[in-house]
């Protein structure tokens, strides 16, 4: 998208197991936009310490990290900023003359779609995952002042760890409760998985919920989130989710803040 | 210039002291030109180990590599092709797998150059510089079969030791030969040096030759090539040089080889 590179262009880039366009459509669309002199490329990597000693010696500005480096990345950075360290997972590497700073921006969109969504501090709540990313959902509700919620999750090792760490209680099934919001952080109903058409939770409790937040992206009309709206429920989707993170790198990249219209084409280009 | 940047985009890339617009406008052109998904960025380092760390780590497909890291780079790559092995210095690394190989297509140019311009076998030269691009072209002319040459080189010690590795006499200064070649692969004329308005070999020499060849690319109309010109002699430039070395590193990236028109148009399309 970039039109007139030179030798001044900077790079900023993704790691990740599995690439996507997201990213690299909404990076590239806005510096075009902008005019500004980046360029924005998705790598993967057998290799996290050679990848991040390139991206150090080669000087690229940023990378967004994803899985499976969310963890494995803290050792090779410099330092974490509060985002990532509360969480102990990184999905941004902020590259300043080879100092590398580390930050979550998930959890950070997270924190701003409980404050722009008003979801109520005393709302009760279930939080279904145990992974990376739902620790920084978990911590971002924690940090948020949500004390009411319980942590799903059949691995109980890491449920446990992830209740115990916010101050949640933990349970290997949701069984007879009703919670007012359900959070949604594993892969049901991720297209590709296998349970790609299947409902993050059981139908009585979407039922009978308020707010159904599902970070699943792609798609972001989940059966949790279709079945919501259906219902007229209030609903947060992983589509909000990535566009927020990735504004927010973009923001820590570039250090230019893209007015609200020019994220939303930026949205809707990547989606297309 | 490459319009639809995806997931699945190839990068190349040149690494260097001090990177320039030629390389990156000439393989960008021509990506967009042949409908290629790659992009080009211009690198410079600090760390040239954890910088080829990172080409191998993140699947960079090709680096040119430049000053001063012609030599440095041996140790890093996997296996020399026998155009940089002769010269035991690289200007360019393609990128397989994580396997890297390493070739000098400054040698592949010099080498095509001298039998496009039908330079005759038994002229007599004067090959003035000891550098990496004087190894360069000299085992270029030693290996196309020229044998009635001299190493002109204030330094002793490299100037030596080129002329014994290729064949020929050593002298520090041309004094009354009047060759019917004189080969300039020094920084005189340079743009931005300190010796840019200056003729790389004394009047008299350059009045006697038949043949002007110098690699000076910034610009290619140094004094001594325009001196030749004026006479009518047949030159031989830099331009010439860096354009088909980024050729052939283009074909080694991409697999691709230009048509004669697209070259050129990416060879004019650089400079501008």
């Amino acid at each position: 998208m970039q039109m007139n590179p030179n030798k001044d262009t900077q790079l900023c880039m993704s790691l990740s197991g599995r690439p996507g366009n997201f990213g690299l459509r909404f990076h590239n669309h806005l510096y075009e936009q902008l005019g500004l002199n980046f360029y924005y490329k998705a790598f993967s990597s057998q290799d996290l310490p050679g990848a991040v000693a390139g991206i150090r010696a080669l000087g690229i500005r940023g990378c967004g990290v994803s899985m499976p480096f969310k963890e494995a990345c803290i050792a090779l950075v410099d330092e974490l900023d509060a985002s990532a360290a509360a969480i102990q997972s990184i999905n941004t590497i902020v590259n300043t003359a080879g100092y590398l700073k580390a930050y979550n921006t998930d959890y950070i969109a997270i924190a701003q779609l409980l404050d722009s969504h008003a979801v109520p501090k005393d709302i009760t709540f279930a939080l279904q995952g145990s992974g990376g990313m739902a620790k920084a959902v978990a911590s971002a509700l924690r940090d948020g002042g949500y004390r009411n919620g319980v942590i799903v999750a059949r691995n109980e090792v890491a449920g446990r760890a992830l209740a115990q760490n916010c101050g949640y209680e933990w349970q290997a099934q949701l069984g007879a409760l009703r919670p007012r919001m359900l959070v949604n952080v594993t892969p049901i109903g991720m297209s590709g998985g296998p349970e790609a058409d299947q409902l993050a939770f059981e139908a009585a409790a979407v039922d009978a919920a308020e707010t159904l937040f599902d970070v699943v992206a792609v798609p972001s009309e989940t059966p949790l989130i279709l079945r919501g709206r259906a219902q007229g429920k209030h609903v947060i989707t992983g589509l909000e989710v990535i566009a927020i993170q990735a504004l927010e790198q973009f923001v820590l990249y570039t250090g230019v803040r893209p007015g609200e219209e020019q994220f939303q084409k930026a949205v809707a280009f990547a989606r297309s």
